[in-house]
């Protein structure tokens, strides 16, 4: 299984953390295309360093191989929203994960969507259970 | 004309007014359908309190139908990130407006999408000759 990871890179990193403890536990399930949204030595700053045309070109070429996104939606994100409705019109298997904080609600393109699985937690162990249920129906449905 | 313009709700209002303003301008040119993103009253807490599956619908219908996408994309935000995607599915004209901030640069996703015309501004008078300069470009390709 192949899988895409999106989280917040230029609107802000303050879940880098969490975004790395995720991507560790969602490779065991299969090919993690995004592990550096997980490298906390990337900032919002300065991103990757590399030309927004070639990440562009890349990560749509990835999103667009992949059987599944997961998305870490916690943090606005234009990046994460924009590949989210990607992976809807290329109709691939979408979890979104959310941890509710004090004065933010989830836009509801995200959590009015039919097309996603939209999962609310609060510990990490929550958002890791949300994953293990959600890829294991989607093996199941493919059985 | 029919135009969708887009702006942050959840993802934070410091913008309002100026979505306000820059609505007001766009007016001259055709219908704006999401004339609400620019009140005031409407907050990142409550949004405009109806269900989400509802404004999903809604917002989704009307983006479908409108000829062109403006969007202002200097607060991060899921919901925008979602409807500019959207808006490359279904072949829609573009227009991303970016204030450039400190410590903050704009997703590749935006920035590099060859789908997309990027302007960056800093005046409000710079940011509405962008939509006059967008909106006649595009008339006369339809002569």
């Amino acid at each position: 299984m192949t899988i895409y990871f999106a989280g917040s890179i230029r609107g802000g990193r303050e879940d880098a953390k969490l975004y790395g403890e995720l991507i560790d536990f969602i490779k065991r399930y299969g090919n993690v295309l995004t592990e550096h949204i997980g490298d906390q030595s990337l900032t919002e700053e300065n991103g990757e360093g590399l030309h927004s045309r070639y990440i562009y070109e890349r990560d749509i070429t990835w999103l667009h191989s992949a059987d599944v996104l997961i998305a870490e939606v916690s943090t606005p994100s234009l990046g994460v929203g924009f590949e989210i409705a990607k992976a809807t019109q290329w109709e691939k298997k979408i979890l979104c994960l959310y941890n509710p904080r004090k004065g933010k609600t989830l836009s509801s393109m995200i959590a009015g969507c039919p097309l996603i699985t939209n999962v609310e937690y609060i510990t990490v162990e929550e958002a890791k259970n949300a994953v293990d249920h959600f890829i294991k129906d989607l093996q199941s449905s493919l059985k």
